[in-house]
């Protein structure tokens, strides 16, 4: 069975990718460049599928700095080094809706039965399109949105990580044998990762709860 | 009260984006450039938004040939010239998904209550996604998806051609002085519009029974 692959190159949708292909899926690997500040992900991304052996690997570019509005599309603000109160500004709009959305065009043209993405919502930085309700609505809405649903093989949204922490999500991508050293989870822009902003915290807190060496280099 | 506007360059899009400005709204029009067959229509997009004294006028680009599946994104499929059976091949897979997800965004940022869609059911191709039941749960799936949502301000989608037929919109397009002459609704790359796709028939059906004329040039 074919499996679209929301692939950003970081750790989450990496470990997803490995739980979807020992699920005995064929992957077929989506990246959204969508201009981000940390564009470096995406290369991470590439080293991933084909290191996995992704049947096939789509980048698409969709250029959201055109509207700004987060920390990671718009350099004019700042990515926090301390954890924000409330929804952070790394927030980007819509962006899970939209990578979502294009998962759906592209998993109906390869006839893939269903979309994985790694999103979840503990140790997370309290991203409204992160949280069980939103993936449960997409999903709904997804249910009457395609050729395929209306025929009634509508497509599956599968979030395998959605209630785990992250010590629990590092653990299950020890266990696959995902290669952590590719993964890339710094919302900045330099060659090694900063270690200070939100997703350097809670990755290097989880693979320290993990007992797991975080073989990436830091700043 | 800012709106976001859908503006295809087409007839609903347009009748869509008059009626919001009608209503009192200032119009931020966006037109998703998936690198459609007809392409001419982004032309007629950037006159329209022009005359109309938009606001801000986006024009997002998104290259659906990447994925292909329909005749509007692959040239190795015919646009066909007689009504089909069903949901026709000129069906872009998860079209008006990504579209709305790309305007949940740009709302979102300009700080917009609304957004206008053209949809409507009566005198369409068929496509799943310009049904009520999608627009509805497009909705309630947008009502959790931002961080205004969280914030008890969900953006609205606006669907004010919903159940009309073609010659109500070509109606109530006169009665709001919408300029026809600059709108494309032809599905393929011709100066001229064919007059015989499904977009051109309906259209001419429309005007005909409406006893307008169509100013714009036909083969």
């Amino acid at each position: 069975m074919k499996a679209v692959v929301l692939l950003s190159g970081g750790l989450d949708s990496t470990v997803t990718a490995y739980h979807a292909k020992k699920e005995g899926h064929e992957i077929y690997a989506l990246t959204v460049n969508y201009n981000q500040r940390h564009k470096k992900e995406i290369q991470s991304a590439k080293k991933i599928a084909k290191t996995m052996g992704a049947v096939e690997h789509k980048i698409v570019d969709l250029d959201l700095r055109l509207f700004g509005g987060s920390a990671l599309t718009d350099n004019k603000i700042k990515v926090p080094d301390t954890p924000a109160r409330g929804i952070p500004s790394t927030y980007v709009p819509a962006r899970n809706t939209i990578i979502l959305s294009i998962a759906l065009a592209y998993a109906e043209t390869v006839n893939a039965d269903c979309i994985y993405i790694g999103a979840h919502c503990l140790d997370y930085s309290g991203y409204p399109d992160c949280r069980p309700e939103f993936i449960q609505r997409f999903q709904q809405m997804a249910d009457v949105a395609t050729k395929r649903a209306v025929e009634g093989r509508p497509i599956k949204i599968m979030v395998p990580l959605l209630n785990m922490d992250k010590k629990q999500i590092i653990e299950k991508g020890k266990a696959l044998g995902v290669p952590f050293e590719l993964t890339r989870s710094c919302y900045k822009e330099g060659r090694k990762s900063c270690g200070v902003c939100d997703s350097c915290r809670i990755r290097l807190n989880g693979f320290k709860e993990a007992g797991v060496r975080d073989p990436i280099e830091y700043e």
